[in-house]
């Protein structure tokens, strides 16, 4: 089963209180296409301007990424600038310019009408509709938001949030979308908005799931030295439908969903090590399942032994 | 094997955004002795004043705490006031009035010579220290320390977890004691400072635990309402404590320590769902089992079934 993945493909400026780096390959779509493609085989829906870099192109296709649905458009390519502060763990915009995406349309290959996973990262809610309105039975649909699209067009995006399966978005986005504090409210708050399953992103405290069968707390991978954080939640976002994408299954199980959310934190954990994509470059499956293991062995415990 | 609990006892006032109650039994040995007694024998060292009802006493006492070393001294006893912000998440002390606590000097009871564990909360470490210096090897030490004295008695803190096995803390304390920003690095950092073991508490976001033999994350149970903050930690750091002293062993392994933690975070998560200690009052060995039981299911997910 293949996963469409439709967003963003940009060039980022980014600075961390260690280094700065210019023009790097970046965007939601490329983070999450380049961790699904460890899983599964990936269609890339997005744009570029004709400055960008062939080796990006190359890099992609190097990963068996399939290109058919990547437009390229006369301009810039999308860029974003970003500041981390001193903890990592906020940070602040220093300019954005949608360059060719502004005026992007998401418009399938011939190929992709039949029903692979979908994942739509970052993109206007309006965007997201026309997305599915081409579709013809995806069989599961993932959809994230930001803080943006819960401000200026919440009523697509509630309209939006009856045609997904799952939902994920990070504490602050929960919040804000359901005005409730407790993460276990808002969480239950958003299902019954429409989708099924809701996976809020926790950072450093790792990450909730939010299902029909039970609920299921994920810790985040105990890293010392973070690099960049940027494109984390969607590598998360990619390793876990790249992993949905792999069963090749008809309905998709809360243990299912459960490994799934294992597999984004363990690609999301290893992104943070290095700047834009670069530790998924020399990552090896075999690193992955030992990551894997070593979250099974970080938040397992023996059952009750004894009445307490 | 019996625990030991030293520290203090109060009368709070406790304001959240819902209800506000005065006089409510509290103080961090309360909790952590109450907390405790579900698994253990408990021995309680504090001071109450002339003011202080008998019906805490008969709690107490109800709860099989041995309260042999409790003081009964002139004036009255000890008295905290805090606020709660509409998240729960964050508090402000109203007032304190230590009373008959400034002068407080713990003297065990002649039975309590024997090595029990000892668990000493919130205490100025001078005070820890010279708890210690009455003790003749204990089996294992645990300690918590609280922001206050990181600021003004760090150095008598420091030369303490020297002689600690174990020390528990929060997030805020475990950077402010570190001056670094990742908890991992801040966990390690207090280990080598002397504790075998750290468990750094996340609130609503679980808890970490930093051992030789390795890292464990417990997550939070996931509660809708939260009535009370106040004691969470103490219940947790007395269900830790009352689980470990519950095993008649000479080494404590890390096994034990990993259950040792979800015992105290179901404590808490019991314990927050009324005021005061409300909750425990009514709390069954059943539940306490049941809820364990739910913190396994909720952190559980499948091994690797196949390769990445």
């Amino acid at each position: 089963m293949s996963l469409l993945v439709v967003g963003s493909i940009a060039l980022d400026t980014v600075k961390t209180p260690i280094a700065e780096h210019a023009d790097l390959l970046g965007g939601s779509a490329s983070y999450a296409a380049v961790s699904a493609s460890f899983f599964t085989a990936v269609n890339l829906v997005g744009v570029v301007g004709d400055d960008f870099p062939q080796g990006h192109i190359d890099y992609f296709a190097s990963r068996k990424v399939d290109l058919a649905g990547l437009q390229k458009a006369k301009g810039k390519t999308f860029r974003w600038s970003g500041e981390y502060h001193w903890d990592l763990n906020t940070r602040d915009t220093r300019s954005v310019e949608l360059n060719v995406f502004e005026h992007f349309t998401p418009t399938h290959a011939p190929g992709y009408a039949a029903p692979p996973d979908v994942r739509r990262a970052h993109m206007a809610p309006a965007l997201q509709h026309h997305v599915l309105d081409q579709m013809e039975k995806p069989r599961f649909v993932i959809a994230d938001t930001m803080d943006l699209w819960i401000n200026i067009a919440k009523p697509e995006l509630l309209s939006l949030l009856k045609r997904v399966d799952m939902l994920i978005l990070n504490d602050g986005e929960a919040r804000q979308l359901t005005a409730m504090t407790s993460l276990i409210k808002a969480g239950r708050a958003i299902q019954a908005l429409g989708p099924r399953y809701v996976a809020v992103k926790k950072g450093e405290h790792g990450c909730l799931l939010f299902a029909p069968e039970g609920f299921f707390s994920c810790g985040a991978y105990p890293l010392e030295d973070i690099h960049d954080p940027t494109g984390a939640g969607d590598t998360f976002a990619g390793g876990l439908a790249g992993y949905l994408a792999s069963l090749d299954l008809g309905a998709v199980t809360f243990d299912q969903l459960r490994q799934a959310v294992v597999y984004g934190s363990v690609m999301a954990s290893f992104n943070v090590e290095a700047f834009s994509l670069e530790r998924l470059r020399t990552l090896t499956p075999v690193q992955i399942a030992e990551r894997y293991t070593t979250f099974k062995l970080m938040s397992q415990f023996e059952a009750l032994s004894q009445a307490a």
